[in-house]
């Protein structure tokens, strides 16, 4: 797949909230993905598929999704970029507030290789 | 101005190729950049925004720019995105080349306070 093909597949997924589906789907098993900021004691980055989708799956069971709206993606070359904004519950905290944040992919051999994260702390 | 407005302002002038314009208007004193790859021994980031400019001037001056297109921006948040292609020659070579990258900007208090590139290498 072309990073155009890889992007669209993505924002598609994401949008109809099948965010470990498209993980799956379209990530590398060598995928790193990068949080704007670290958890207490923890790295900002994760290493490999299993890490990936077990970050998923924490977040996936720790939240409710009420709404989910991606814009993009803008592709240049090897990397696209696409905004997330998401009304969602944090369940352990019964707290709901919006998500809104930048994520840039980078593309390799029709698989993603890199995401990152910019969002406000 | 709110992140909308700075991501619309710095748009319209980088696609009128007024990069340096948009620096002066847009940036904070305190501006970080980061570029996807360190030059050879240096850093992938230059701080503040004598050092952004001055790396804007060399840039400005090794470059015949032949056209610029500018997709974006997208906004979410405090961040906004957009993704630039542009069609120049490398002057000291005569090389003419296509650059394509994604570029993540931070806004704060109304000023561009940190800029990221992001392309292959």
């Amino acid at each position: 797949m072309t990073t155009q093909e890889v992007a669209d597949k993505l924002v598609k997924l994401c949008a109809e909230g099948k965010f470990q589906e498209a993980s799956q789907a379209l990530y590398s098993p060598e995928i790193v993905s990068v949080e704007a900021g670290a958890p207490p004691g923890g790295s900002r980055e994760s290493k490999g598929l299993a890490a990936v989708m077990a970050k998923g799956e924490w977040w996936t069971a720790n939240h409710d999704v009420h709404s989910v709206k991606v814009e993009g993606p803008v592709v240049a070359g090897s990397h696209f970029t696409a905004a997330f904004k998401m009304d969602v519950t944090f369940k352990p905290q019964g707290r709901r507030f919006t998500m809104e944040e930048i994520a840039v992919y980078q593309v390799a051999d029709g698989k993603i290789v890199r995401e990152e994260f910019f969002y406000h702390m």
